[in-house]
């Protein structure tokens, strides 16, 4: 990533999502190429922004974000 | 999200990227209802990682990791 123009992010996520990152970091990797936490999340930033912008999963991701691993609210 | 069980995820993220995130958890929000970006975070990673449990756009993903937005290695 470009060193100019960055930010740092600070999330909390639970253990089982800790597990997923880990989880999709291992599938994403090859023997060439390790892939790390921080580049999920940035894959999953542009991703989620994708399809959103293309009107697509509205409906499921509001409903994703009712569960009480996702909300700030519980 | 429940109290327990939870880890604080820290990321370096583009200008843009965090542009893409309050673009996004703007879109997903209601009069009702406002997400924030941490929400944002956290439903990405769940998306992501249901997708390639199915083995579903992996090649895509491979793809958009190699871009300089995303990887660690620029």
């Amino acid at each position: 990533m470009p060193k100019k123009e960055r930010k740092r992010l600070q999330v909390v996520i639970s253990d089982e999502q800790d597990a997923l990152l880990t989880r999709t970091a291992y599938e994403l990797s090859s023997p060439e190429r390790l892939i790390s936490k921080s580049e999920v999340v940035r894959l999953a930033i542009e991703k989620i922004a994708r399809e959103l912008g293309e009107g697509a999963h509205m409906d499921e991701y509001r409903a994703i974000l009712e569960s009480d691993d996702i909300s700030d609210e519980s």
